[in-house]
């Protein structure tokens, strides 16, 4: 017993891998139900346009078809997650009297088999009247802007406002002060599992859901709400889910189609969204557009920060709210300005509705935020580590009236990638290293629903040899939450991870977790499940204390399955000869231990929160513009490491994300047209495009986490882009100030700062 | 308010009953999983034989053959229920070194399809040396008979003994005495969905077990005994079962070998026994040979009864132990016997083994003491109810050393068979009603496997919305025990029955219950859910007491979804509403009511008992012996009812199956071989062929069941084969002394009389 953890720390097998990488493993859309029908969406073909008129009696004589849905069969309510405000509740499940934008979800179709349901949505009817449409925040914004949203003024659909101090005075004091333009792009998810469910509707007004969701308890309650059914008559199923990234959060039209055709028919219904519907009709990150003014005193210390954002929100609410606030909360991290305003604004525009995706507006505002700390750097002569260090937050920290930070390693981060860009030395002609910093929340405390429920729960049910069975609302969406959270019951409760099972995110068997977003998961269900594990132990550790005639004085706990004395580990019994006693003694009763955790005196954003810097180094082409990453290399603080292969993963898969959005990543449109919405035109970074890529672990411990532990999952998303533009900053000279950073744009930054040059000379 | 209760005592739907009648209820045989091969078992086609070799080389070498399993793929132990007699533990699941009758297992194939897993089968080469058998109890008690199982004395597998009072003496004081000789036959469960499973081991060491089984949980350990796992890796999930009948409690060949065959290859493997596997190579009704003897005085009173029973055991133990210690103890029922010897004996032969099957010794047992009651009747010139009502069961009875019985309402039922009979006044010529009078135990108090979990258990989790998941081990095998618990639950609870969703014997999720068994669940696992529900019940009460600010001398209950108080009902609040109230006060932790049973002071064979009287009418065909049954009358008491239309469909069940036992089913075998091993040569009641039936619900309370309630399963298969016996001799004045009652037996039998008669004159 001489390690600390003997679970936890370790690089273990994931928990699902062996059903993954065997096959066996069964995703929604291998899901097959009796008597089960194929589902397909009409969706509108104009960014906006008035509904004259449906007609679908022709897919309806259609041979095969057995259902078709409309607005008409739905309760005409308009869903959002946003319970409890109404106002931000503006979509329309199929639309009724108008379409909004290109994919806009008109009518539904269950048939015998996809083919003829695809044939079907050809034989539905519908008369449009085109309306004026908006493509742009920019636009959608000026006063004679054609209204996406009838009555919402100037199309700004929400706004935000963060301040503190007193920022117009500061800036007076500041000896340096400088604003920036920046423009974000947008991105796809991408998951390689489109968007998919299968539903079953029962005679006796029972609806089974199985769904590739991050949520399954909001997908609960959102298709009670929009069925206008009861919560618990309602069964969610996440089976395994080929990637979230956020986009899987909300309800979709493929769950909600499938539930309104199932519920129309009583018969099960899957409907898998194709890869262009998935690039068209789902949601997608938010673009933003900002001007950021920042001042600081000569010595490096920064005064204030003022920064504006207009977000285009497509034409749809989502969750583009929060994304609108957390970019300016965001804006701020990681560091300690003392007087600091921003301001947000959302506009409607007829596009594919902006949403959550990974890293929820802090993308964006890092790209801003370490682009402009560099160049404030170089206008005060200070290095960009070093600018950093004077300014970094600390342990303890509070951000004013918003957040407060207890553990925090930017320091020691900063100090590793220090290090390491001293030792990279001088480099070659057209090659830069450029950092940048973050923090990220560790679990939003964000109560849309105005749940009654504990933002997560637990259950730990012991057989009598010793076994667990671990039930969680907790969805894994391939960020590996089943194991990081198997793990912290093992660790806690003292027995092998191979002891535990766990059944998660099916609402019906599992108490509710409010599912994997904000960073959740590891924090918020490590904590209810390291409580129930705690709370069983204490059941089991009665009996060993019995029987082992301790001293009261002496503490017992419980490691590798043995039950011993805490200061005298020689003196123990056997945890699973003592579960059998103990179970035998309490008459037979199972143990259930229970734990559930939502944060308190946390203020109203996280619990807790990560922290890293990032270095990544580029080469870039002096004759194209073209850039290579070269290597990337990330000092990550996330408290305590759970499972250190997982956080691997987890930072090859953000640089991956990350660097896409930095580099080829992009949603062009015509018009509101998405013009790449396939595989083959919308370019990610692929495995043979990865640059090098290495994690320096700084460990910490956050006393609000599970044995100190943090998130480790959107955070890592942070820094790419924003660091990349600082690398090729370095390299090359010239500053990227809108994403994506791509070779034509270097290129004629390049030739610009020639001009610039032989202009001066 | 007016009624008792809101929920019971109503026919209700079943809570199945929507996906059984609209075909997508997914049995065992319906499960298809990622990779699934198809399993076939070879099998002895001797009796009785020595394994010289087993070359199974050639169908390893098939195409489309995956893995062959032999005895050497075992651990090589030996299986059997009674854990703590290792002796009894008899039965190899693949046959080593030698076979004990035709279709003992020897060899498994896992293939692509079926077919090709049958053809593997003919290439598996399995030397055999015939070894002499021996087929019926009679011939195996002998000195010389050939040894079904070496160093069992007189192939004397168990013997029992029960005995109270001085019979010796007793007889010595009785006016009337009678020795008779009977013989019970053997039946075939014929459950509709033959025996199969799905296995699934994976390689991280864990198997899923999908079976058609009674008891998951013993299933479970069963299955870890036999494959040196352990109990908490195995998961054992119970899906719809068409039928149990006894049949499907022990461990059995398809769940043992798509186990071992899964374990060794990885992939899943799912075996459905042919229909004439299920007759041939299963288990069967326990033929027994009895010699019973009665004393009574002149008035009527039985002052002795000594009776011995031999039972064909087949080649090995099961559940055969049980059953012959049913038989003594329920030849006993239901009368006050003050003096009592039965002595069992179970002799092996080289036959499909005998077991456990609905009623488990006991119709044998009344089929004997029924008759034997109206015969000492007869000879003291007493009318056959009123020898029962001297002599039946009283309430608070105890049978000397062995039960106590609270709950009685044979007196009851008697009378009203009586007013019954008394109504249908003079019958033709050739007509004949006959009575017969039972008990049953509900819910046997066995703990072959010493298992330290309660014998019941079950778990509520409610939502915020009030709806309630059940969680419980209690195996519904068609007898609907998910919908009885689902009932007791929702009554105790105070909500409707829709709000209930039960989750049941899937051994992961559910906590332990030993299974649909000696008539346990009613009263057994509804004891645990409304303990459960009681206990989720006072945690919602503790919330309105204090929003309704009610004086704590108050009792507050909840019925129809409103909380109120007992005393002044007009005072209330919803329940939904306080759910939802009591999570948010409680920080959001989930609602959990929990409850388990196992019976205290109750002896060792069950916490109470069910009675009734049935009364058969018959007519027969003077000519031919051809009987027809008429109708049979039953007053059933089996304590407060809580679904009535249950309680007809298992009378109808019964009365069907016991009818079938006493008129046409058999299993004739010629040298061990049985001759009728197909649907169509084995002859069953059909719907067509039913009497009319009538229940006549005798209401009592029993203070150890859930509102009172008691088992009505078994019970009612006691009663037929006797009362149809007594009818035939009311009808035409002849004792068929053995079943099944042909009418070759009938025929015979009459014209014996007639002989005898012309003899006389």
């Amino acid at each position: 017993m001489s390690e600390k953890y003997s679970v936890i720390g370790k690089n273990v097998h994931r928990v699902d891998g062996t059903e993954k990488v065997t096959g066996t493993a069964k995703y929604t859309f291998d899901i097959v139900l009796p008597n089960m029908l194929y589902g397909k969406i009409l969706r509108s073909p104009y960014t906006s346009a008035k509904i004259v008129s449906i007609d679908t009696s022709k897919a309806e004589k259609m041979e095969g078809v057995y259902a078709v849905v409309t607005a008409k069969d739905t309760i005409h309510k308009k869903q959002g997650i946003w319970r409890r405000f109404p106002e931000l509740c503006d979509e329309e499940i199929l639309c009724s009297t108008k379409v909004r934008y290109i994919g806009d979800p008109v009518a539904a179709v269950a048939a015998i088999d996809e083919y003829t349901a695809e044939e079907a949505l050809n034989l539905i009817e519908v008369e449009y009247e085109p309306l004026p449409a908006v493509y742009s925040q920019l636009e959608a914004i000026k006063e004679d802007a054609p209204q996406v949203h009838d009555g919402v003024e100037l199309n700004i659909n929400v706004t935000r406002h963060i301040e503190w101090g007193d920022v117009d005075e500061a800036f007076k004091e500041c000896d340096v002060i400088r604003e920036d333009h920046f423009v974000c792009s947008s991105q796809a998810h991408m998951c390689m599992e489109t968007h998919c469910a299968a539903a079953s509707y029962s005679y006796d007004g029972k609806l089974t859901v199985w769904a590739s969701t991050q949520a399954s308890y909001y997908t609960q309650v959102l298709l009670a709400g929009m069925l206008g059914m009861r919560e618990g008559d309602i069964r969610v199923i996440k089976p395994p889910v080929g990637g979230g990234f956020g986009g899987k959060f909300e309800l979709d039209s493929a769950q909600f189609c499938a539930a309104l055709l199932s519920k129309k028919i009583c018969r099960p219904v899957r409907i898998v969204l194709t890869r262009e519907e998935e690039f068209t009709a789902t949601k997608r990150r938010t673009p933003i557009v900002y001007t950021s003014r920042i001042g600081a005193k000569k010595d490096g210390t920064i005064l204030a920060k003022e920064i504006r954002g207009i977000t285009d929100g497509g034409a749809y609410t989502g969750m583009g709210a929060t994304a609108l606030y957390l970019t300016g909360f965001f804006s701020s991290f990681p560091y300690k300005y003392p007087n600091y305003r921003y301001d947000g604004y959302r506009a409607y525009t007829n596009t594919e509705p902006t949403s959550a995706m990974r890293g929820f507006g802090a993308p964006q505002a890092v790209f801003v935020g370490e682009q402009q700390i560099d160049l404030i750097a170089k206008d005060l002569g200070i290095d960009p580590i070093e600018i950093r260090r004077i300014n970094g937050m600390v342990p303890n920290y509070e951000v004013p009236g918003q957040a407060f930070i207890q553990s925090c390693g930017l320091h020691q981060c900063l100090d590793k990638i220090d290090n390491y860009i001293k030792g990279r030395g001088k480099l070659p002609a057209n090659r830069g290293i450029g950092v940048a910093a973050y923090g990220f929340m560790s679990g939003g405390i964000f109560n849309w629903f105005d749940t009654p429920y504990a933002f997560s729960s637990a259950i730990v049910k012991l057989s009598i040899d010793g076994k667990v069975d671990l039930f969680t609302g907790a969805c894994d969406i391939g960020q590996g939450s089943d194991t990081t959270l198997s793990m912290i019951t093992a660790e806690e409760l003292g027995v092998k991870l191979s002891d535990i099972r766990i059944h998660a995110a099916d609402t019906a068997i599992c108490p509710a977790d409010l599912g994997a977003w904000g960073s959740r998961e590891t924090l918020m269900n490590g904590n209810a499940c390291k409580m129930a594990a705690a709370d069983a132990k204490r059941q089991i550790i009665e009996f060993a204390a019995a029987k082992m005639g301790v001293n009261i004085v002496h503490d017992l706990d419980i490691r590798d399955g043995w039950i011993y004395l805490a200061d005298r580990p020689e003196r123990k019994v056997s945890y699973y000869d003592i579960v059998r006693e103990a179970i035998r003694g309490r008459d037979g009763e199972t143990i259930i231990g229970r734990g559930h955790y939502t944060p308190h005196r946390k203020g109203m954003i996280s619990p807790a929160y990560s922290f890293g810097v990032q270095a990544v180094e580029v080469d870039v082409d002096p004759e194209t513009g073209k850039m290579k990453l070269i290597n990337v290399v990330t000092a990550h603080e996330s408290g305590t490491v759970i499972n250190p292969i997982g956080i691997t993963g987890q930072l090859e898969g953000a640089i991956m994300m990350a660097g896409g959005y930095a580099l080829c990543e992009d949603q062009p449109m015509d018009q509101g047209k998405i013009l790449n919405p396939s595989l083959a035109d919308y370019k990610v970074i692929r495995s043979l495009d990865m640059p090098k890529t290495e994690i320096i672990e700084v460990d910490t411990y956050e006393p609000e986490g599970p044995f100190g532990a943090k998130e480790a999952g959107e955070g890592l998303t942070n820094p790419t882009a924003g660091a990349i533009a600082n690398a090729v900053r370095n390299a090359v000279g010239v500053t990227i100030t809108s994403l994506p950073i791509t070779p034509e744009k270097i290129f004629m930054a390049m030739q610009e700062k020639k001009a610039k040059e032989k202009k001066a000379k």
